[in-house]
């Protein structure tokens, strides 16, 4: 078959190596290669087939997902993959799956928080999968505030054992992945009950289902709380519902690696630093900002392909219409994102050097970077999922209307993706931790703790609250340092401002109440800062490959200036720069598009993604939209018969009028 | 049953009479009446259930929704409904479906471009549903660009007949909703072709089907177009994909109410002023805007209903968690949506007044106001869709976790809500014809053209250029001309910025493409002032009802204050006003907040929603949530064996490793 590449032009006019591109994309030349090579072990396996995922009844789908799974299993054993790239094949998959929850919560809960006796009983079953394993953690009534939960586990001394139950209907476990259906076992947290007294919430493992019938066992009521957001999308996934009869577990299936209940049902709280608990929270937090830069410049991919081969107005003399790529509309909306996608890459490349730091500083007992850690990886967690979420709709857009066909994949990923922003924090609510810690880091300004890592700049406070941006001419906004500058100072002063605002309050906690919105707000400040300037690191570094770094240097100014665009207000009335500034940003903006333009489907060649990971006919490698989505439509169920089912009953009676028009 | 209202405190706290604000929300006691009536009248009629919508395989969908019109059309008979209170059943069925088209575009295209003979020929038929009609305009490679259609309907001045041809597969028709399993006809768009001459595009009845078999009739190839955005939704309509293979009809079936073809084939332009179907557009598009403030007002509704019920954090002593609605951050995110619903059922309202007054204007042949009531119109449909359908997502946002469940009503919302961005003219396309208007409008001042209706304000625009806000307090800013006066202020000038700008191309036309992101932000400015002003002229009006009045002065100014919150870049970078009057504008919205938080249930309630049409466990006016999402999980179809299908398959041989370990 004779493939003709309708985009090959456009790729003609790319003005860097591609390939190198790639490598800088992917990390490394071996990510690179480890990446490309199980992409396309997964594309081409028909068992991973998914162009008919939105079609599937829940049922089928549900089905369908077992199979991939237990196939996916199956090849990752026969071809004796690494942990890598098993990890890697299951992300092309592209399903979502108890194996996440298994491989992803319930062996690292277990890992992290069990005794070095019950990891060597656990994990091995876990690992070969004699028990599949979920956790366990949020309520029907209970999110974001873990601390609330109701689940308790209470300790019963003459048998040795603990009693888990669910006292009200608002403490049945739900939402965990895996649990509806699948999972043999979960991490079940609960609060300790010993001898009357609450001792918080702990982690359990409890068994839910026989492993020899699949039955749930006696006092467990388990099931799939239903349909989610959109077809197809985290509907293969059989979210559950869990309540507890008082079920009992032996004493040792409590994860006592950090607290412990003795034989006597004395509680004992260890002297292990609870701040250990940082290290997998930054790795989970780091995973989240790549997955982030995967989603989005899957849609960018998507879009921007889509932008290339779609015509419309702009024909003369009825030669061809104007691509769409070329209104400068369509580049104000679409080139922030592809600029965003790689942003999130390098600052989630970032992320990744930041865990193995905080590792090796806890393992030193040095817990000085924790609280920093801890706010940007918070922050950086919800600036890049919420963008991301909302890039994706916006690419759906950019693709008019075809973009609201299952068959352009935009809906599917928006609807997988979107639970991003609720996940292992909610967005809001992690941007209020980072709020408080600047509101902390200001207040300690001038008492000789010296701000660290990300926040270091508030050091510089003093020459921040009163530097006046130099841009003359729109190529000053060029100059990294000029970027730098103009974003620390909307930072600080932001801060510096909210935490004026919220002394003026006779009590602190009524300021940070009422000015949340404000503390929201200078935390993305903050947040967005960081991205930039992890973002321009990278250019100091060497980057190989002809015109790779010239590419991400635009690439880099265009997230900067569209961020600084979009949020003109913060840095135009905190007086960072001036308006006449803020035009010559916009002017400059608009020069990098030009620049970015013949570039930008090489720019998403450069991702890697296969056709059969995009899911979308519409950012097809070959650009062959149009025949394909005629092809494509055909196979809804609808076409099966050319008279649809109900027509007889429903349709004909209204044209023969067996309905009578009395009106009439 | 005794019916427990959990949100009965809440509705307590009201201090304004709900009864009279769904008077005033609705538009007229009648109109409130009607609603009311019809909304109970489906909500208790079992045919119309929805509440398993998003569980149902295409085919089982589009069956409930054929009978659900079918019934539709039995009842509205049976009771002999009026116009009104037809079309207000068809909208609380709440399910996209065929004779959405045949009243919505169908029936209206005959109308308004037919001739005499024609309306009496195919409308009797129309109005008894004797044949089902649908609206084929957009085509596979055609949106926007009507002029760009590639269907011909050539003259065949041997037979009287035309030939509707389908060059191409990018001219095969798309999307039009009821073609691809249900119309017996449809209006086609196709260029008009006599004597080998392109006379432009015109409309043309074409039968499709048999009215004896439902076949299509020979040369016609047509079907469905496949899944889209989300489960139910939209995927209850068959959009449809239509091609012609030189399919003949009768000369008179070209619809000539405007131009004609002569039996000779003689093409003839009318003299009818073409500004006549600028009547239909204004109806349509405040039809659109009326539909956004729906679908915002449910979604704030349930959002709000929610956010009451949801409790975390702020837990004191064992005492219940803190009302997420209590929560600053969560009435910066929803309080302005509040606003943004009843500020849109405003403006929609007068719209409806502009219909008639353009209507009676066009009768006595006055096209004055045309260009004005047209960038109107546009701009209104485009800024109150796009808010609507963001604001869709961030009430889903808002809910937390279980707004992501299709139980919540809002991921189906979403879906079935965004074409209405695309749809009737792309948004952004639309800001754009707004900006043209803006610019051509300052090019004329001076000119002694008198800017009228929404630009009038531009006559100012020597004041507005150069006026200063006299804002001191944060209280200043509710008086009303003070924000009507910095609403112009920013519209005037970023209008005027952008004209200058432009005028600094050598070619004009180069300079609205290379500042067309420019010109939508211009023309954003301009529709959010219309959107402020009428709400602040309808406040002007005599509203009864006890505290009803202050209450929409409340929203008022929320509305315009988190529009100049979000937009303090406009309003500072053109020197409006001062970043400290900026700041205190701010500061008044949080004291606001305070105001609207004890009205906030009864202000949802007062759009008189049934539980029904709601559509969401979340939303349910008795706040009894949680047992409700509990026992809705049980109906999943995952949930009918307790073993799931696919267990003995792919995940017991997991277990029982016969799926063979061979690394570990």
């Amino acid at each position: 078959m004779e493939a003709l590449d309708y985009l090959a032009e456009e790729r003609r006019k790319a003005e860097f190596d591609v390939e190198e591109m790639k490598i800088a994309w992917a990390g490394s030349r071996q990510a690179y290669e480890i990446s490309d090579r199980v992409s396309r072990l997964v594309a081409s396996d028909p068992v991973f087939r998914k162009d008919n995922r939105t079609m599937l009844s829940r049922k089928d789908l549900f089905k369908d997902t077992l199979k991939k799974a237990a196939h996916a299993w199956k090849r990752i054993i026969e071809l004796r993959l690494s942990e890598e790239e098993a990890s890697k094949l299951r992300f092309f998959v592209d399903q979502p799956v108890f194996t996440d929850l298994h491989w992803g919560m319930f062996i690292p809960a277990i890992k992290g928080s069990g005794t070095e006796e019950q990891k060597a009983k656990w994990l091995p079953l876990a690992y070969k999968m004699q028990i599949i394993g979920c956790y366990a953690q949020t309520e029907l009534g209970h999110g974001s505030n873990v601390q609330g939960l109701e689940t308790t586990a209470t300790f019963d001394p003459h048998t040795d054992e603990f009693v888990i139950h669910s006292p009200t209907l608002t403490s049945s476990k739900w939402w965990p992945g895996g649990l509806g259906k699948v999972s043999t076992h979960a991490v079940v947290y609960a609060r300790l009950i010993t001898d009357g007294q609450d001792n918080g919430v702990h982690g359990f493992i409890v068994q839910l289902r026989s492993l020899d019938d699949h039955l749930p066992l006696p006092g467990i009521t388990v099931g799939d709380i239903g349909m989610k957001f959109g077809s197809g999308a985290y509907n293969s996934m059989d979210n559950g519902v869990l309540r507890f009869d008082h079920v009992r577990i032996p004493r040792d299936q409590m994860l006592m690696g950090v607290s412990q209940v003795t034989r006597e049902g004395k509680f004992l709280q260890s002297d292990v630093p609870r701040q250990l608990v940082y290290g997998t929270m930054v790795y989970v937090r780091q995973k989240i900002v790549a997955d982030a830069s995967c989603a989005l410049s899957r849609a960018v991919c998507i879009a921007t392909r889509y932008s290339a081969v779609r015509r419309q107005f702009g024909s003369h003399n009825g030669g061809p219409e104007t691509q769409v790529i070329d209104y400068k509309t369509q580049q104000n909306r679409l080139f922030p994102l592809l600029a965003s996608a790689y942003a999130f890459r390098f600052v989630g490349e970032w992320l990744k050097w930041l865990y193995t730091d905080v590792t090796q500083r806890l393992q030193a007992n040095d817990f000085s970077t924790l609280p920093e850690v801890h706010a940007c990886t918070a922050g950086l967690k919800s600036i890049t999922t919420s963008a991301t979420a909302d890039a994706i709709e916006e690419c759906r857009k950019l693709c008019g209307g075809h973009g609201y066909l299952s068959s352009s994949g935009l809906p599917e990923l928006f609807a997988v993706y979107i639970p991003a922003c609720t996940y292992e924090g909610d967005n809001v609510v992690l941007l209020l931790q980072v709020g408080r810690f600047l509101m902390k880091t200001v207040s300690q300004l001038g008492s000789g703790k010296k701000p660290v890592g990300t926040i270091a700049y508030m050091g510089r406070a003093e020459h921040l609250l009163q530097c006046r941006s130099e841009v003359q001419r729109a190529e000053d906004w060029l100059k990294p340092q000029v970027i730098v500058e103009a974003f620390e100072a909307r930072a600080a002063r932001m801060a510096v401002a909210c935490s004026k605002n919220i002394n003026k309050f006779p009590k602190q906690e009524d300021g940070f109440a009422e000015l949340s919105a404000d503390l929201a707000e200078a935390a993305v400040a903050h947040c967005q800062l960081i991205v930039v300037s992890k973002f321009i690191e990278k250019l100091q570094q060497d980057i190989p490959g002809k015109g790779v770094k010239r590419q991400l240097e635009i690439l880099c100014s265009v997230y900067a200036l569209s961020l600084l665009h979009k949020h003109l207000g913060d840095f135009v009335a905190s007086g960072c720069i001036t308006p006449e500034q803020g035009a010559l940003a916009n002017e400059q903006l608009r020069l990098l598009y030009s620049q970015v333009r013949p570039n930008a489907i090489a720019l998403v060649d450069a991702f890697n993604y296969t056709d059969h990971y995009l899911g979308s006919i519409l950012g097809r490698y070959d650009g062959n939209v149009y025949p394909k989505l005629y092809e494509e439509a055909w196979k809804d169920p609808l076409n099966e018969t050319v008279v649809p089912d109900g027509y007889h009953e429903y349709v004909r009676p209204i044209l023969k009028q067996h309905i009578r028009v009395a009106r009439l």
